[in-house]
């Protein structure tokens, strides 16, 4: 178990890096939708491998196949299923971490648990998994835009020490995809990317954060006690390869100020509505969305794998040295961008159908 | 629906802060456990208001009854049902606040959703929600003390700025309760009183950082790909009232190595066991339990009840100030501790019955 | 696990016969439903023991006491937790069941999966477990009621081989209620009341068949392929204890007709919907209400337990004999009324508010 | 939602009867189980149109196809999907139906609920989406029976008024595939082929009762109060097209005794087990198996699509005239035997995983 995600909008993932292919099967999505392959597609290709110079130059095409649940371009209300093919070509790459143990992956771990592993590639703890949950954001997404139109806007934060100057309430999309480190501080992002090439060629790898936004959240959302909205969208994210800890607002840097520093006055808007004036709560107050923008951060680590010689063990337990070899992303952050917005996506669907009901929203 | 948590043990909560009471029913609880009142009235002793100081002098008894499941003092696999009886006094420190919405608090968020709030008290979004999830805790705990001898360590990490150092590999539970803060660094322990202290007559509130150590805890568990361990962990915590992030390991901070400095190299330790040198994870790799201790840290915004008066809005959607009466914690960290501990054990007992099967853990 | 039971009018039960208390918490009741107490006893007092001459005549009041969820009358969208507390008497006719299992109960088998068991009484496996059913029931029958104008109405259809002849389309509660085996065929009723007093001289049981029909049930309620409306149905009801078998519509009898003399024609009514003549289907097609009424029938075997001396073996393994102390129903049917009608009406409002989102239905 | 069947063994199956494919994804499945594609395929190839003279003559070849979780022959532990793809030609008998509903069918309901539907055949509502099922039922009965020799055995009973003798204690598999009608009855089987071909002549159809015995099944299995072992086999096969019915062990007859001539006497057998002497509870005994065989009995009715015209309505409201086009099954029967088996597998393998946990079973 555990492949599973969502209770009215429910995902369930499958695929290994290598082997017959990825997907997802989408369980709950209203009906009437119109969807088409093309939609889906553009936001995979923003987390496909090879978009760019910084990411990893491995070229997937990851076209991906609407199998169900969708009949003359819309949505049946039955389960969608997409499927995106793996290429069958192996990567000799992984002859030497098929028992060598990659420092801070989840070589080891999946032995330890399964006996059993794909070793011809990272297998199911490969970040290829991720493509059924990006597929399924963007029905999601689609769904949020055409109900409510929310929109979900993820960006690159820092990279390392290189944090960027960014406003949640204005970024557009836009500026986001005008540079592929997907920082939309025109300034930092060539920084970044200088920063990100070196420490490719140093065969070296770094991490930082993402931020995600989300506006136009309808009042309401989130189930207390334990679905409380951040708590959902928290084990969304902490679910995705790599990610290390989660702020929703303020965040750990609220933790230094006083409750009078930190509490977010109320007022009553133009149009009557109750507003804060300052949104340290993250749009989310006792769990439950306020109508301000929700507002996230996810840390990444750096990769693990990187061409660097590092101490490891094999899988027969003997100490060893291992430099990663193949074609590994320097940073995964400018990809993870898409997979943040996806699983921001699929938790605000899915509240947003506990309160609608499955058959009526579109 | 929101109020149950955990899959083969699996706690659902249920109370007001006023009204008859609060509990929780455990569902999935092995059979022929030894369990008794005493051993969780221990555990509701440490989230008691009143305990100390420096917390709300309210005086809350929080005597626990077992209404089922438990004969002669063993667990008879079914659900057992606790329940603490709320005290019929009504504060009328709430009369205010009945129509006057606290800012950062979920009375406005409550009414939007629900249309309707138990304004005698912060209803279902007091922290008296957390009684059952600290009684349920307290069986975890023991479940896997005797399956596995593992330890559940929590404590104060942080006050505001004051930071204490402690060694989460050998902190003991006796550290931690040998002073009221929770704080088992015995300088800093001092300033922090002394801060909440001043805090309280200024007629403000402070948040912080908790951390949770848990050792012994063994290798394989964690269900990839959205149960993973550590999105497990962040969705429990962060359905905690007041808290605003999480962090695994070397967390946000491990955003600042770069990958060469930042992974965990393996070693074969004297009994041939795979080990890492480091602990940047935080005991959990690919979502799954290294079995290296597994180190989680959440930080608790300042507490959104204070005296000193605040601008607001009412219910009827009037502009007004607000200046909170009662006797509200000023910092509620130290009473936080067992609640992060409870929900730590919670998923780590889930995943244990997920690998171990229900009925043959004792 | 496996005391929870809908998605999103979700219910846990707990508690076993002797001990402190049995109940129900209910997870996902819409807000502002007005219920009292009362409305709660109606249905507990027409599934209590000792309520008539045919029924055992143990005296049960079964109380229920509201712990949380609902104020001043209004529920708050939060967890509903309904206690009945267990009298602290022990009846000493269970000493020699605590070491002879009886023949066709739940003794030997919860001694086998559990290792341990409450021998004081029947324990998690006594019907008095349905307390928490029933009072669940009784709020998802109001719901309905007042959403949709469903009504819901069970009856004895046959006692051993006495079948009534009751048209489902019209029966009514007030006949239903109009004698104390609960069947509203007034003929029949009599020879079923001699029969059954009989038997209980004999000391011995019967079962038989409980009818119920829901009528006015909106069109599209069910979730193919594997939450279909009979599908949840049969589950709930297959779940009430001594159920042995569950029909839809023309059920078992449906399958010596050929399709042409099965089938249900359409037409369109008065009002222009689509109708069907005849109600084989029972009121769901392809798993979906199709707005005619939803028509089940539920076999109940004799009750186990009987003063009549039977064959058996001891926890020790070994052979003896078994003549059943106590006061037992000689026939549960007229008590499984209510019981069959609550889990009707908690898959239907699980099944409602999956249509229509949580926070609007009321 | 709806889609999911299982908790840790958990399926998820897609698919309409016309677009890319069906088929599954199975969420828990232990890993180093040994499978292939070929075992899956025997079981397809059983429940597959055109295998006989007496099912329809569609050719489907329904050939599988393993996406992912299998590695060189074994189970990872991760998600397995198994695809099959749908041929593309669409049938031109299906125009008429596209706007006339077929009495009894799917038709009506799913457009009253989703607002849509693949009009180009059954749609989700085909009897093909049981597809999924049976592949994921041929590697829960290989883990059954790889652990505990546990034994599925479906066969057809009856068909109409055509009741066949089998004993279910030693009927094997090679006697229900020595004909094509799947009863193990040799004289019966042969007037069964003989009525169903008359039925076809006439443009009808039937239906029957299918009787399903697990053998060797461990004690213990079954989480009370609803998770039952016999609810969740009745929800199951309920939630299979077609069927009106369920019983376990005596069902609907064994209300005809009373509780002396029905109780299942326990005595000792000779390895000292506890064993009842008649099994009338059909192997289960207060919702958890006692270790006796597990009888069941499913009721199909007639086929709803039949050639013989029928009174209907068209989606626009008009009353009109349907004779059914197309080549349909007679009698569903035959193959519903393999849907029965594979259902009964899932629910045990599911409850078998329970208790044993899921990565140590293999």
């Amino acid at each position: 178990m555990g492949n599973t995600f969502g209770h009215l909008f429910r995902i369930t993932t499958f695929g290994e890096s290598h082997g017959g292919g990825v997907g997802v099967v989408i369980d709950g999505c209203p009906p009437q939708l119109e969807i088409s392959t093309e939609e889906i597609q553009i936001e995979l290709d923003r987390r496909r491998p090879g978009q760019s110079k910084i990411t990893t130059p491995r070229k997937e095409e990851d076209k991906c196949e609407i199998l169900s649940g969708v009949f003359e371009g819309k949505t049946l209300g039955t389960p969608i299923a997409i499927v995106v093919r793996n290429k069958d070509t192996r990567s000799q790459d992984y002859d030497e971490m098929a028992f060598k143990y990659r420092p801070s992956h989840a070589d080891a771990t999946y032995d330890a648990k399964y006996g059993i592993r794909n070793w011809q590639g990272g297998g199911r703890s490969s970040a290829r998994e991720t493509i059924g949950r990006v597929a399924a954001g963007a029905i999601a997404k689609k769904i949020l835009r055409q109900v409510a139109n929310v929109q979900i806007i993820g960006y690159v934060k820092r990279i390392k020490d290189l944090e960027a100057v960014i406003d949640p309430d204005t970024v557009t999309l836009e500026q986001v995809e005008s540079n592929i480190v997907r920082c939309p501080d025109a300034e930092c992002c060539d920084r970044m990317i200088e920063l990100i090439e070196q420490v490719r060629r140093e065969g070296d790898s770094i991490g930082g954060v993402v931020e995600c936004v989300a506006r136009n959240i309808p009042k309401g959302l989130g189930d207390p006690v334990f679905d409380k909205l951040e708590a959902d969208l928290a084990k969304g994210v902490m679910s995705l390869p790599a990610s290390k800890g989660f702020e929703i607002g303020s965040g750990f840097a609220g933790t230094l100020l006083s409750g009078f520093e930190h509490n977010d006055e109320f007022y009553i808007d133009e149009a009557g509505e109750i507003r804060t004036r300052t949104n340290r709560s993250g749009g989310i107050q006792g769990g439950i969305s306020n109508g301000e923008n929700i507002i996230i951060r996810v840390a990444f680590k750096p990769t693990a794998t990187i061409r660097k010689e590092q101490k490891t063990v094999t899988n027969e337990g003997e100490e060893t040295l291992l430099a990663g070899k193949g074609r590994h992303d320097p940073c995964v952050l400018p990809r993870a961008v898409p997979m943040v917005e996806a699983m921001v996506a699929l938790v605000l669907c899915d509240h947003l159908l506990r309160h609608t009901g499955q058959c009526r929203v579109i």
